[in-house]
This record gives structure tokens, sequence and C-alpha cells, in this order.
């Protein structure tokens, strides 16, 4: 099999490697990789840049999809032939966040999708609808499942409410496309008008431009008729915290979800108090929210927003793609071509 | 009547006035006021500190307890001789906080509990266990209330688990005992060895003093196995936040019920990401979380600790009391003498 | 004002009276009523048959809309002019249910929507979305606000779940409305393909009949590719619950809403305890349910199926109407004409 | 190693088998089982009652105890020399439950502790306070486990709360014990004087004898001043469902986790609606509440009340103890003697 790993050294890299297909284990599946996708945190490790443990040597990426090619003893979960794709973290079925979890994640502690072939334990496969191809699946397992996460980690989302959305990464667009599948409005900030417009076209009701107004929390307040958003996913962190707190209605809540505008920053606890708010972080989310998040986008045939696809031979020019931040959408790597 | 007002002008003060007592209309009930107490944002409001909207001319104090001497029509819930206290926004029955609650707020927009007769709602009444005394049932509605719900806000508080509470003040107190009728373990910080014998004295397992030990957090730590607690009551704010982040395990949560150190600081967004914190903002909390408290209180015959009880001529000693910031425990006044 | 009240007596009558139009007190609201809806219920008070306490000589009909005439002191909620409905529990603002609530009842124990005035708490005071008529919004307060809680009463509702509702009464075709607000799958049962056909006109994705298959739990689950639905509304419960069980998926949960079929029957525990499953039961809901139903119904611009609209002479005809069981959706009486 | 098997046929037996002791493979844990406990199930498993899937000869018993004695590759939870014990559902760590995690169940679907060696995935380890015997530690995994749960399952359990358990088996027992930690009020059932005091020695307030007293819920709602109890964990279902319904306040709920009196009865849907009852089932429960429940017993050292304890010689006698009915606590065998 062919299989992009780390190199070892102070920077890492990437070289391909040619091996042996592994024999799946008890309660393991093999997988015929066809799809794998780039998250922002797959070049923040590359830069050295990503706290949590990786494996040396390891595969990248924590996305992807393929075909069931063999399973091991006592596998009840999945068969040869199936289409499937797997959440990042194997054995978070259900409940809520633990740190043990963090230490078995795909394409950081143990061996990713950037490969023709991928070896899971049976509990991390999750089925895909007919409808949904593999570049489809390929994008989803990190990113949309975080979205998915983070509408409904401190309260349920409901129709009617309004959503706060930043940007037009992975976890903003997949933010919008949930919400708009639980009946929300979906309000949004972006740095171009060209963004804006395809924000708009997936659902976004109005979009405001953070750069023309950079007081965007006040515009975000006057299209809720002063009183604020029921919910934010923050993508930034650092730069955006106060403002989409100042945006958000007294008892609502924000989920950050990232760091992409640095590591400082903070809201004054005042702010918490006397607007009764709620702040919670999540990553991913645990298999059931990606199953239930599947059976939603079946019903409702929602497409995810793909940038690029590119052949596995340029897997380097997908990194680069997500490092130029001029993508919209998901980066996706056919591993099968 | 007695009755204690502010006076008006920029910097409010307080006058004692003769006034006929009112009869109770529709719902309302008639309590003849045998003790009232203070709180940390009574005098934030004489010193013009306090944000929230405040009544002209209003009877201060949004806690007491005394017994019913009338009811007006179509009044269910009380009956003349009812030994009663009553919750701070009286329409607050159940569910999370709206900000129409704080528009209906003992002492703040409707007339308080300094005055020998308060008129109130009777949607707001709660009624007194047989062993509490109406001084001890006075120190309540303000400060355990809120105890118990920062305890339950995010997540339920259960046996076995370790809170953090910071301080003497009377939420760190109430917190300390709530925390023990539900079976938890109580770390806590404070400024000087004295007031951690009072700690340990309610049953707090260790007291780190955190003018010794700068970096609690890393004390509290160590009392932790290196995990950190499951719960922070965070009083302080501005100073606290990111020492109480630090002491938290991963996926653990804190509540801000104070700001006592000022209205700045602030936790980065990536520490409550990259830890699955929450971190959530109380005031109070509803009328059955009351009453839930005042049945846990009378099946463990927990005694709320009373600092200093003021008759009432010397009303203005009382607040004397709290500004000094010498207390430890409720400082009440005993209207009725 | 012109007052519709029960006749006292062994059975009750309706009778109409002339009578002076009360002053609002404080917090209250003097409301000119444009429309009022009947219920099941309704029917079931005349006939002797509901459990609860009722008023002598009181209003019937807890459902309502109107406009605003005149508010007595304090009153922040509303203001002359405005097109208003009401909860049917005034003082039931959030949280879950509390016997004290039923106490306060309107059109049971205080005095409900057949008349041209009613007059009512600000608690209970919801403004309706330009978009909707009074006839409409007079259908809601009990039977769709029961519909959005019990969906949302176990676990909350979520797009690409299935539902299942039973019949075509109120509550049944507001569980319809809702559930397909969320982004969820309705599959129902009905009596006649006549109905059936009204069902999937709303939304409904299949419809058993349930006379062609009184096995209708089979169709069902067949329905599911043997899963069984995540949720039931169940209306009838007597000859429905078992039916409804076993429908239900591994986990799912059951509401009771209705009581159409009966008062006796049951589900053996062991089908609970073997299947995970959760029954529970509810009676309307709290007014901020009512509101998140109207910001739901306002952003998609739902619109009510009303069965048809009597003048206010002609009363008795729409009791007759609901007792008919000929209906499908609401019955209203149009109180300004 | 020394391993009993459940013998083919058409009604099961037990039969002795002398076998090699298997390697640990990539996360697995080899454990030196020092005790193993009963629960009425394996009696019914013997007896061809139990509805689920079983193993064909396969090792009986869910519950257990022992020492760590050989780890596979990538062990990161456990290490040699650790006294452990085991959740029975390996891969069920957090959240609800699901119907895979019954397809694999110890002493079920594979094989279970009545062996002197067992094998399990490091998923299902849990670890045992220093305080705690191997023999404690073996009663625990399902009766201690379903208390917890069963009392948290549809609201959080909190002090002050009224709890009712009924009978002196493994669960009632267990969730009195455990309704004590969470500083809850326990009414209890049972059918001997004898066995009450029993029950009052662990802290149960009350005892009623429902052989004296049939009407057994007028004797707990006289115990609750008329309102009923908050929590019911029912134990029996078919017979007691009605009169738990009963003795249930209004709003309160009831989890049910046996069926000892049989498979048939029912509480009629009219019951649960009228009063606001929520009904659920569960059995066991996730590993977080495994440990949750570690952590307070360890702060609170409590001891689990065992029975009686079987040399491993003799477990034919254990399971005679178990079919008896006249055990108080759980019935272990000591495996390692």
């Amino acid at each position: 099999m062919k299989a992009v790993r780390w190199t070892s050294g102070d920077k890492p890299g990437l070289e391909l490697h040619d091996e042996p297909v592994p024999t799946p284990g008890r309660h393991e599946v093999m997988i015929r990789v066809h799809a794998a996708s780039l998250n922002y945190r797959d070049q923040a490790i590359l830069d050295g840049q990503y706290g949590g443990p990786t494996q040396k040597n390891g595969v990248p990426l924590s996305d992807g999809a393929g075909e069931v090619v063999a399973v091991g003893d006592s596998v009840t979960r999945a068969k040869v032939g199936d289409r499937v794709t797997a959440g990042c973290h194997p054995h978070w079925i259900g409940g809520p966040p633990r740190p043990e979890y963090q230490l078995d994640s795909l394409g950081m502690t143990t061996d990713g999708w950037l490969a023709d072939h991928i070896l899971l334990h049976e509990n991390a496969i999750v089925h895909l609808p007919a409808y949904m191809s593999y570049v489809e699946a390929a994008s989803l397992p990190c990113a949309a499942v975080t979205a998915w996460t983070a509408l409904n980690l401190v309260s349920p989302l409901q129709p009617g409410q309004t959503v706060l959305v930043q940007g037009t990464g992975g976890v903003a667009l997949f933010a919008l496309q949930v919400a708009r599948m639980f009946g929300a409005r979906v309000l949004a900030i972006t740095s171009t008008d060209e963004k804006a417009e395809k924000l708009k076209g997936l659902g976004a009701e109005s979009v405001v431009n953070y750069r023309t107004f950079p007081d965007w929390d006040r515009e975000i307040l006057a299209l809720t008729d002063g009183r604020g958003v029921d919910k934010v996913v923050d993508i930034a962190g650092d730069k955006t915290i106060v403002k989409s707190a100042a945006a958000t209605r007294k008892g609502g809540d924000i989920t950050i979800v990232g760091f992409v505008s640095g590591f400082g920053g903070g809201l004054p606890p005042i702010d918490i108090l006397s607007r009764s708010l709620t702040i919670a972080g999540t990553a991913i989310g645990p298999r059931e929210n990606f199953e239930a998040l599947l059976a939603a986008m079946a019903m409702h045939e929602v497409r995810p927003v793909i940038d690029q696809v590119f052949p596995f031979a340029e897997y380097c020019e997908a990194y680069r793609r997500i490092a130029s931040g001029n993508h919209v959408g998901k980066v996706v790597i056919d591993v099968a071509h």
C-alpha cells in the first residue's frame, strides 16, 4: 500500500512510502481509501504549532472515506463492500468529551487517511448515505461533526433561533448548513463581499463584512432588533470573543471551535455574569453526532461545499491550498486516482 | 410602618420613613418582617457601581424573612401566620434566567426588606422549615440560592466530585455547605490562615492561602493528583478566572457569580477550547431552586453562617460591616427589635 | 361586555351574559378578544369528564387572541394596541410543570376567552408575529404549545429524526407542522384515506390507515427499516400505547398528550426496560415554549390548519363541531363578529 | 486456566474446564480474577428466561474484580499489578444506551468472570479505590452501576429529595446507599420486618412492610405529607408499577430496573399524563457512571452489602443461593481460593 508519513526531525515534512497492507485483527476493519480531506489543524501539525500528542512517523489526516475490503474476527458493524467513513476518535461513541479519546485520534496518534488503505476499529465506522460521494463524505469527520456538536453543545438548537457563524472555513460553512437543517436563521460575518455572496447562496440571511464594519457586533445587534443572536460558533477566538459576546442575547451561548486569530484575548468575567452567557469549547464530537448529522444530511440531501479536489500524487498542493487561506469549503484529496 | 428608603441625589443615601401599611391586593401577601440580610451588591448599589435598574426612593435589600399577617384576594400559596421568606425575583419560579425577571427584583426595582412590612406577590413566597430561625432564613434568598444554582448550572453536582470555592463571602460559604450536602469534596482558597480554619470547620477538606501561595492553582492541582477540580464557583472574576481554569479538570465547569476583583480580565478562548471547559454566569436562581435548597437544609439541619446581627435602628452599622470586608458569613438586621 | 359562562347545576351548560368591563389592576392587561378556539378538553369539561378544578360560573376556553385596549399600573410587557395571545397558565413562564400552575388556568380556574374582553396578568402575554391573523393565533395556546413541548420533552428533536403522529386532531396536526420545522421526518396513522391525504399535504412522508392495517406498528417498523421511530406523540393513550412502543426504536421516547381512547390500558414495564424507552406526559407547556414556537412559525410562515370559523353568536355550533369528531384542524370562534 | 462454561443443550448447565491462558492482543488486558458476583439475571440465563443473545459455551457472570497480570500492545489505561474491575459493556464509555453495547456484554456474548483469568479490552477497565476489597468490587458492575444510573436517568438526584426503593435485592440496596451519598432521604418497602430492620440499618428513614400493608402506596404518601416521593427505583415491574406511580409526586420519575414480579401489567397512560410523570428503563450504564460511583464510594468509604462469599469450587452453591431468594445483598464467589 502507499502511505504518506511524517518524516522525523525538528520540522516535520511528508514522505510517500510503499508498505505491506496489514491484516485486520479482532474487531478491526480494513478500508480501501477513496478520498481524504484536510483541516486547518493538519497544517498546524506540520508547522509544529499543535499542542496535542502526535505519533512519530504517523500517517496524517483525520478525515476520509472509502470501501471496506476486509474485516477481522468478531466484526459486526461493517462488511466487505460497505461504503464508510469514520469518527476521528474511534472509541468516542456517545456522551461528553473525555481526555482519553484524544489519546486515540486518527491522523494524530494513530495512522490517518493519507494512504490508500486504513485499518480501523469497528467502533469508528459510520455508513454513508447512498446519495453521498466518497469525496463529500471525506469532508465531514472533523469539521461537520464539530459544527453539529457546537450548535447543540450548551443547549439544543431550535427552529426560529438565530445563529452567528464566522468566515468561510470548513466548520463555519458546515455550521451554516447544519443550522439551516434545524430550521434556524443564520447571520454571518466575513472579509469580502464575494465571500458574503457565497454565504448567502448557502442560506445565510444576512452577512456583515467585518472589514467594512469593524464594529460588526453592532450590525448583528441591529439585525436582531437589538436583542442579539441565540448562539455563536466562534472560529477565531482571540480577536472575536468580545464582539461575539456583545452580539449574543442575554442567556445565549457561544461555542469556541477555533483559534484562527491567536492564543490570547479573553472575555471579561463580568460580561459572562451580567448577561448570563455560557461559553464552551468543543473539538469534534462523538460518533452518535456523526450519525445524527448523516441522517439529517441524507433527509435534506445537503451537499458539503468542496473547494478543490487534488489527485493523490499532488497531496502537497492540497496542503498549500489550505495554507493559502484562499479556499472556500473543503480541500479534498482523491486518493483513488 | 417603618421603611428605610434611598434618598434621591447623585450619590444615594438611606433615610428612615414612617408610612401607612398598604393593603394586599389580588394574589398579594403582607409580611411582618422579622429579619433582613445584606449582600455585597447592596453596598455596590449605594456606591452607584451597580449596573442594573433601581427604583427611585425604593426600599433596599433583596433578602429577608417574616410572618404573613394579611393576604389579598385569590391567594393560595400562603395564609396568615405562615413563616416565610421569598425569592428575589418574584416571578422566576422555574427554568433558566430571562431578562424580564431582572425587571422585577426585590430591593432593586420593587420595595425590598429593609422595613417592618413588605408586600409580595404570592408567587415569591417560600415557606421556612420548622428548625430555621427568621435570622437564618433572611440570609438565604440571594447568596444561598446563587450557590445552589451555580453548583448545578452547567452540570449536576454529584457525590465524590471536587468543588473549588473562593474566599469567605456569603456565596462562598453557602457553596461550601451546599456542596457538602451533595456529598462532594470541597477545596478552598482564602487570604488568611484564620479564615482557612473557619472554612475547614465548615467541611472544606483542604484550604490554600493565596497570599502564601500566589500560584494557588498549582496547589489545587496537587490536591487533585494533577487532574483538577470538577467545578469552580468563581467569586472574583477579573483576578481569579485564569487560575480557576488552570485548576479545573478537562471537561469541567466554572460558574462566575461575583466580580469582587474588578471588571476586566478574561480567559483566553484557546484555554476553553483545548480543555473542553464550560464557563457560565448566574445571578441568583428560580424559586424552585430555593425550595430544593430548603428541603436539603431541613433534612441535614444545616445552619447558615451568621457574621453579626444588628438591631433595626443600627442598619447603617450593618452596611459598614459589609463595606469593611472583615465579615465571615452573613450580616443580618433584626428588623423586629 | 359579553361573556359566555358555565351555568351551575349537575351538568354544566353555557349562557351568554352582559356585564361591566373590569378595570385592569397592577400588572394586569385588558384585551379586546378577536378570536377564541376550542379543544377536546373544553367539551370534556362540559360533559363533566375532566378531572381538574373548574371555576363556578366561569368563562370557558383557554385559547384566544386579541388587541390590548388598556393596561394597569406597572405593566411593562404590553401596551395599548399590541396584538397578543396568552399562555394557558399565566405564571408558567419557563421550566418544568408544577402543580401550582394548574391552579391558575384560563378557561378552567379563571375566566377564559369566550367573551369579548379578557383580563390577564402581563406574565401571560405573548406577542403575535405580523403575518399571523387573530384567528390563527387563537388556535395555538393549548394544542400547538403542547405539540412543541411534547416533541422536546424527553430529548431535543433533531433534523433527520423520525416522528410518529396519530390522527388529525389539533395536537397531531401541530406536531406534524412543528416536526417539519425542526427538519424531522413525519410518519402518521389515521382512520381514512381522505385524512391521510390531508396529512401528506401538510408534510407527512407516509401515512398508515389504522383501519386497513390494525397492526399499524408493523407498518411503521417497515417504514423505518425495522428500526422504529425516534419519537411518538401519543394522542390516544389506552388503545395506542402498546403499539406506539412497538413502533419506537430502542432508546426512543413517547410523549402522552391525550386520552382520546380511554382511561385504562398500559404498557408492560418489561417493554420499557428491555428497550430503554422513556415515556412521559405533558399538558401544554411554559410561555417560553410558546414564544419559541412563534419565532419558528414566523420564520417559516407556517399557518395553523383551521377547520372552521364560527361567529360569536354561534358558539354552540362550534362546540357541536368539536363533539362531532369530524373536524380536521382547529375549530375557532370569531368573537369580534 | 480454570473456566466455568455453559454446556450446550436445551437447558443450559455449567461445567468446569481447564484451558490455556490466552495472550492479550492490541488494547487488551489479562486479569487474574480474584472475585466474581452473581445477579438475578445470571439465574434467568440458566433458566432460559433471558431474552438477550448469549454466547454458546461462554463463561458466565458480568461482574468481577482482579489484578492485571499482562497487557497487550498499545494499552494505556492499565498496567501489570493494577487492581481493577470492569464495566459490563466494554465499549459503553459515556452517553446514553445504544443497542450495539448489548452485543458486547460480559458473561452474555463474551466470556465473563467465572474463571480464574479474563481477557478484556482496555476500554472496560475501572480502577479500584485503595480501601475496597476484590470481593466488594466484584459486587458492583451490574447492580451498583444500575442503581447510580437509575437514580440520575430522568433528572439528577439532589439532597433533600425523597427516593423509594423496593426490596432487598442487589440494585435496591445499592440504590439506598447511592441515594444516601447524594444526601437524599430513602423510603423503602419490603416483605418482612427483619428485612425492614436491615434497610433501616443501611440508612432508610422509614420502611413499609408490603405484606402487612398491601396498599403500601398510601403509607408512602402519608410519609411524604401526601405529596409523594421524587423518584422510584422500580425493581418488580408487573405488580409494582401502578402503586409506584401512585406513590410518586406530580412531575416525579420512575426508573424501571427489574422484572421480578413478571412480564405483564402496565400503568394506564392517563396516569402518566395527568400527573406529568416520566417512566424510563435502564440496564446498567456507561463506564463513566461506574467511575463516578467509585469516586463517591471512596470519598464516603461506603461498603457494599455482601450476603455470602463462596469458594470457587462451590460456585453451584452460589447459584442456589441466588435462586433461593433468601439473600440480602450480593452473592460473591472468591475465585482466588
